[in-house]
């Protein structure tokens, strides 16, 4: 298998590269969960009225990351970089579920989630 | 327990932040692990004189992680969004570890020339 520059790629990166395609399916079915539940947090902010982002959350989202990053060995200005990254994808949503509910495109009472799948 | 609204914050979610802040403590542990593959093959790449980015295994990343996505649920540009997020961090410490061993700070030997391009 060769690269972009010609050269060969080393079997030792290629070894690595498999290693790294599972974590990514593993991030990425972790990711998938983590919306799905996002997704019924938001569902309960918007028919409670409560705002789609909650400050005080963040920064214990933050502290609690930034420990775990750290003890992890993973830079925690990244870890921090990475929830924002997650957190403003999920206000997005909160706040498109909040519009729904406005206009009444959603039930007062949504069925569970499991109906969603 | 309250919000910034002045407004408890129904049991319900509190219950979903306790299944959230597990998930993203794994994910956290998930992208350190990650990371320390992708620093390896990093250094693989300084020693060989590889680039640091490799367009053909982005393309290839980008399908799978996208029909894994699809598969699971989660929105497909969302998933590319977040390869495209942990990439660019991945490529900013791969040439990091190329100018390390380009003034000798890592290897006997520096890397060919046509690693700084």
């Amino acid at each position: 298998m060769k690269g972009m520059s010609g050269q060969p790629i080393p079997a030792e990166i290629l070894k690595l590269r498999r290693s790294i395609d599972n974590i990514d399916a593993a991030l990425v079915h972790m990711l998938a969960e983590r919306f799905r539940m996002t997704q019924r947090v938001g569902e309960i902010k918007a028919e409670d009225g409560l705002p789609p982002a909650d400050p005080a959350r963040d920064q214990q989202q933050i502290a609690r990351l930034v420990a775990i990053a750290t003890e992890a060995g993973l830079d925690p200005a990244f870890a921090e970089a990475f929830r924002a990254f997650v957190v403003a994808e999920v206000i997005r949503h909160h706040e498109l579920i909040a519009a729904d509910y406005a206009v009444g495109v959603r039930a007062e009472k949504p069925p569970p989630l499991d109906t969603f799948a």
